[in-house]
C-alpha cells in the first residue's frame, strides 16, 4: 500500500485511476494535481481522490508514488518542475500512449532521484475528462510496461503489481517495440477512422453521413476522440505510424489489384474474419 | 395488406423481414423459400413465416409480393425460375447491397410480367443466418429504394410504404448513384476493416491481436461479416469500390505527407471528429 499517490492530470485516465485506487484501497491518500482550478470543486464533489490542488509542491511532497496522466507533450517540463519536491526513491510512472520519447525524457530527469518506469494502459474511450471517470475503466484492459536497461528490477515489480491490482493484464515491452506495436493496433486505426469520415464527407453526395449503418458507426467511433490528444500522439510516434501506414498501404494496393483484375478477395476477407474472431471480447 | 408474401432466402435479412411482417401484420400469409431443406424444421420452430419450402412453385404461386433476400449472385437465375409461377402484376423487390447489376437483370426479367423495384435496407450485422433474426432489425435503419425510368409509380409507392411500415427511413436513388454511395459508406469501410486486421496479423509481433483495446475491436467489428457475401458484394460493385479506394488513398497520402513533414494533423482529425459526431446514434 502506498502512503501518498500523486496523480498529475485528472482527465479520464487520471481520474479513473484515482477511483480505482480508492476502491481497491491501494493508497492511504490520493492527491490530484491539475492546471485548472475551476474543476477542483467538481473533483471533490465526485469524490475523485482525497484532495486536488494546482500547487505541484502540495501534490508531490511526501508522495511515494507519482503518476503522470497529463498530455504527453507537457510531461517533460512537468517532470522537471517536480524535482525540488520529490521524496527520495519515489516510484514514478506515466500513462502516455507513446513511450520512446516519454521514457527517454523522464528516465533522464529522474535518474538517481527516483524510480521511473513507463506504463501504457490500453483503456480510454472517445469520451474524455473526469466527468466520465470510472473505477472499472482498467478492468481486463491490457497494460504495457516499458522498462529499459536502466530500470531497477524492484521498481519494475512494483509497477507490475500496481497495474495488476488495478485489473490489467501486463505486457512488458521495450519502449521502441511498444511504439511500433501501438502504431499498428491503435494509432493507425484511429487515423484510418478519421480518414474514412473525411472520405465520406468529401464524397459528392453531401448528405451521405445520414445514410450510414451500424457498421460505419462502429468502424469510425474512435474518430470521436480528442483531436488535440490524437494529433500529439500521432506526431510523437510519427516514425512508427509512418511505417504502419506503409504496411497498411501494401494491403490496400493488393486489394485494389484484385478488384482491378476482377479476382476473388475471399482469402483476405477470410483471414480478416478469422483473426478478428480471435480477439477475446467483441 | 398483402395476401401472400414470398421471401426467397431466409437468412438474417429474409428471416428478420418475415418476423417484422408478422409482427406488423402486413400480410395474410408468408411463405419462405430456401435451398436448404434441413433448416425448414428450425424455421418452423422459431415461427419464422407461416411455412417454408424448397419448391419455388409453392412459394411464388399466388404471391402478390415477392422479396429476393438470397445472395446477389444467384438472384438472376432464381428470377428466371420464378417466371412460370408468377401472379400477374405481383410486386417484387430485393434486399441486395449492390443495385446496378441486380436491378438491370431483374427489371429485364420481370418486364411486362410483374413490377420490380430494387431496395437495399442498411440493416444487418456481423451475425448471419436465421438464427439471429429479429423483428426489430430494420427499425430506424436507412432503406435505399432504387427506381429507374422504367419503374411504375404505383409500384414505387407500394415499396416505399412497405419499408416505412417495417420501420425504415427511405432514400430514393438511381441504382448507379446508390452503388457509389454505398461503396463509400459501407463497402470501403468493410474492406478497410479486413485490411486493418491483416496488417496487424502481418505485423512482426505475432501476438499483437492479444493486446488490442476497445477502439480496435469497434473499428474492425465489420470484418467478422461473411467473407463469401462480402467478396460477392465487392466484386459486383468493383467499379464504385475502386473509385472509393482512390478517394480514400488521397486522404491517406495527405496524412502521410503531414507526418513526414512533422506537420499538424489537427484539422483533419477535427473534421473527422466533427462529422462523426453528426451521425445520429453512436
Amino acid at each position: 500500500m502506498f502512503q501518498k499517490v500523486a496523480i498529475l492530470g485528472p482527465g479520464l485516465l487520471g481520474s479513473s485511476l484515482a477511483l480505482a485506487i480508492q476502491q481497491k484501497k491501494l493508497a492511504k491518500k490520493i492527491v490530484l494535481w491539475t492546471r485548472r482550478p475551476e474543476i477542483i470543486p467538481q473533483l471533490q464533489e465526485k469524490k475523485i481522490g482525497d484532495s486536488a490542488t494546482t500547487q505541484l509542491k502540495e501534490a508531490i511532497q511526501g508522495a511515494d508514488f507519482i503518476i503522470f496522466a497529463t498530455p504527453i507533450g507537457i510531461m517533460n517540463e512537468l517532470a522537471g518542475s517536480c524535482l525540488p519536491f520529490l521524496t527520495k526513491e519515489a516510484l514514478i510512472t506515466d500513462v502516455g500512449s507513446v513511450k520512446t520519447s516519454v521514457v527517454n525524457a523522464l528516465e533522464d530527469i529522474f535518474q538517481d532521484k527516483a524510480y521511473f518506469i513507463g506504463s501504457h494502459p490500453m483503456a480510454g474511450s472517445d469520451k474524455t475528462g473526469f466527468e466520465h471517470a470510472q473505477a472499472t475503466l482498467f478492468e481486463k484492459a491490457a497494460c504495457f510496461i516499458t522498462p529499459t536497461e536502466q530500470s531497477q528490477a524492484k521498481a519494475q515489480t512494483r509497477v507490475i503489481e500496481f497495474w495488476q491490482k488495478i485489473g490489467c493484464h501486463i505486457k512488458l515491452l521495450p519502449p521502441h517495440e511498444h511504439d511500433y506495436l501501438v502504431a499498428t493496433i491503435s494509432h493507425l486505426p484511429h487515423l484510418l477512422a478519421s480518414l474514412l469520415v473525411n472520405t465520406v464527407v468529401n464524397f459528392n453526395t453531401t448528405d451521405a453521413l445520414q445514410w450510414v449503418g451500424g457498421g460505419f458507426r462502429d468502424s469510425t467511433r474512435v474518430a470521436l476522440g480528442s483531436p488535440t490528444m490524437w494529433n500529439e500522439i500521432l506526431l510523437q510516434n510519427r516514425e512508427a505510424v509512418l511505417k504502419s501506414i506503409q504496411n497498411f498501404r501494401q494491403h490496400l494496393n493488393e486489394a485494389e489489384r484484385f478488384l482491378q483484375q476482377n479476382q476473388s478477395l475471399q482469402v483476405l476477407l477470410e483471414q480478416g474474419a478469422k483473426f478478428r474472431n480471435h480477439i477475446a471480447s467483441n
